[in-house]
């Protein structure tokens, strides 16, 4: 089986693409340029045909794409046409506002149980869900067939919580812990940091002065 | 001048070599090897040797590299070789987490102000900052001199708010709002949004049950 490789700044740009169709969706326009994606996010229309070629053709010459067909068509690769239930371990001030984001639930993801071992902690509610102790985890995964785990707790106790959910079967970690999780390759893990945004922003101010290196998005 | 375009993917795992680097010098340990950083950071070597590559000729073959040495340079590289006073605007709950992350200080980030339109927030604690009232946005930047700002305020507040950041002269933002913000090119934008770490992992999830697809890191 053929096996292409997709650039991970493209999958992130493919998830710009889909919220922007969306939002021209709602807005019943039914066709669109390359251009006016580029436009409407904010990157050269070159690059927004290139992102979209690395999945198959689409539009058509002079008319433009189908924005419902394109809209569907990104939302399934991302594998957004339907809902993932998700879990989350660690009920601090990071997992209150993750468990209250709304960007999640619009994008087909929702928070099935928030734990902690913490016994201050657990039965508090946060958001809408009542804490849960780490024990109750096997049983909340088989009940809602949960696939990632959301890991928001304190560096020290980060490996540990990601071992339990690889125990449990889950196949994927978004890990917002500045650790480096050591876990089987059958997992995929995302490391969220916080302050690696900031790190590329002070890159380009610096590479600015120097004017001799640019960052290729 | 000649002009070196970077991945930036590759100053993200800049970020994260460096942050190695700093905990093997903080051990005493004075040479590692392109292998013991991939193992440390779990990439491969080949991609150490490759990122490195980028920014001119590091370690000795057969020896490899002075911890001390890489560490110092990749912290220049990123623009971490001093601190970086940074304004937040929004102090909701993403504020609050944003203004207690532990990752920013080790990282030369420090929040000098938080600011908010609402008056209920104004002249709250969030951590050990008062929220201070919008009005007083280019006197802090000034006294501080700031050159970066992090937004995350409600979406339909953001534009606003990086208008006026613009118009400040600051010459960065970071922006947690899901929005595409319309800046002049002068200023350099990094939008982070919580669940395309999300959308990136089911992505991989689909492709791997498809096993036709995989993303290139």
């Amino acid at each position: 089986m053929k096996t292409l490789r997709v650039p991970e700044a493209t999958v992130t740009r493919l998830s710009v693409y889909s919220r922007f169709l969306e939002k021209l969706d709602r807005k019943g326009v039914t066709t669109v340029s390359s251009g006016e994606i580029a436009e409407g996010v904010v990157v050269s229309p070159a690059q927004v045909r290139k992102d979209l070629a690395y999945f198959g053709e689409f539009g058509t010459r002079g008319v433009g794409y189908n924005v419902k067909d394109l809209m569907r068509y990104t939302l399934k690769i991302l594998g957004l046409d339907h809902q993932w239930p998700l879990i989350l371990v660690g009920a601090g001030n990071l997992g209150f506002v993750l468990c209250t984001y709304k960007g999640f639930n619009s994008r087909g993801f929702s928070i099935a149980a928030v734990f902690d071992n913490n016994l201050m902690k657990i039965g508090k509610m946060v958001g809408r869900l009542e804490v849960l102790p780490m024990e109750k985890m096997p049983e909340i995964i088989q009940k809602h067939k949960v696939r990632i785990g959301i890991i928001s707790v304190p560096p020290r106790a980060a490996q540990e919580v990601a071992d339990q959910m690889n125990k449990n079967g889950l196949e994927a970690i978004l890990n917002f812990s500045p650790i480096a999780l050591k876990l089987p390759d059958k997992i995929e893990v995302r490391n969220v940091d916080l302050s690696v945004g900031l790190e590329i922003l002070t890159f380009n101010l610096v590479l600015r002065a120097a004017q001799s290196l640019e960052v290729q998005r």
